[in-house]
């Protein structure tokens, strides 16, 4: 994701704390009390530019989301995006998804989004992959008993590799779609990169998963 | 596969018992004293006119293939092939691969090989499939400790259901491809229908598992 350097992205993020939640750490367990009701929440991670979160809460009222972005500048867009369309059931946070387990107590998510994410081919690298173990373990902790990991991505080795990471963590699949947009898949919602990829023809994969 | 009408078939291929195993089920627990080694044993199931069973005899001498087609008319041309070949390390059976348990002692078994098996796309026929539960059962009790599962297939609804339904058994999964003839994997031996399929431009799809 090419960066504009954008020194002004955290004052900004700071200056609507109803969408950016500014210290996510005194929330953890206390998420339902925020949104004010007891729905189910649902927690994305790499969030983007957030057009995925948008349309989710638009289309899902009765669900609670909160997406999580390390990246300021990037966030700053899903921020304006959530706050065009007046959602209160959609939160972001200007935070990185190592530090998730700081923000969410055990079994308080029902569902992690893992959408498009960073593929870091390098074997060396395999670490920073958002469906490696060392991830896998902390959305372990924070899902309910049926909890599940909704994963898309156009990226071969990274679906490959994670078919690997997650069936050895001893998780499930179901629902898989080598080809999703072939597929009678109904309710997807598109991110900005799926619309990117699959306009240029390209393959999305895509698998849902329990612990 | 279409099927030429072939009375003679049963007839010919018990006139090579030392290929085509008569009564497999007097070999269960004994199959490495019918070798007259102690090599590893790897079984294919649906194993159609041998090609592949032959290349790999050939190319790994060290060990034991054991081949299990139903269609006699098919497995006259793998008898053949194998005949042909010269191969002591290649046995056929001319069975249905739902009483593989009987021909199989338990963890006497190395590998087993799925090959482009019968995709049975209809949900009503899923219980057909050589990747179900009813059969991964069955590989189970005949496969050592580690015992691996190696498939193959051109059909995506197949690959699909096969990794919703092998984690779904705890399987995991590792050496995933989902375009294997444009991936580097050292070694693939080609069966027919591989030949055909990748021929005509369509992805293979591959995975190793284990239990
Ligand atoms: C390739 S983009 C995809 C964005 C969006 N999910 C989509 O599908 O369009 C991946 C995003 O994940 C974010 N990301 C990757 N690793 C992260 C981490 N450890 N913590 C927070 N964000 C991360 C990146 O900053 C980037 O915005
Ligand atoms: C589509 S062909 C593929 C043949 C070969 N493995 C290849 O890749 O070229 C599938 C073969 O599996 C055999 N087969 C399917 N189900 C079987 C079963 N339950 N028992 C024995 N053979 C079976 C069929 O008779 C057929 O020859």
């Amino acid at each position: 994701m090419r960066l504009r350097h954008k020194p002004w992205a955290r004052e900004e993020l700071s200056k609507r704390p109803a969408i950016v939640v500014q210290d996510p750490t005194t929330q953890k367990g206390n998420w339902n009390d925020l949104f004010n009701n007891d729905n189910p929440i649902y927690v994305e991670v790499g969030t983007g530019k957030g057009q995925f979160l948008t349309k989710m809460g638009m289309a899902h009222p009765g669900i609670n989301f909160i997406g999580v972005e390390r990246y300021e500048s990037v966030l700053l867009t899903a921020m304006e995006n959530v706050e065009q369309a007046g959602l209160m059931n959609v939160k972001l946070l200007s935070e990185d998804v190592g530090d998730i387990e700081e923000f969410f107590g055990e079994s308080e998510v029902e569902r992690v989004f893992i959408n498009f994410t960073d593929p870091w081919p390098k074997t060396r690298h395999a670490k920073r992959r958002l469906t490696h173990p060392y991830y896998l373990e902390k959305y372990r902790r924070m899902l309910t008993n049926n909890g599940e990991i909704h994963f898309k991505t156009d990226n071969q080795g990274l679906f490959e590799y994670s078919l690997h990471s997650m069936s050895s963590y001893g998780m499930a699949f179901k629902n898989v779609s080598l080809d999703l947009h072939k597929s009678n898949m109904e309710g997807n919602m598109m991110t900005e990169y799926e619309e990117k990829f699959s306009a240029k023809g390209d393959r999305i994969y895509r698998l849902e998963a329990t612990y």
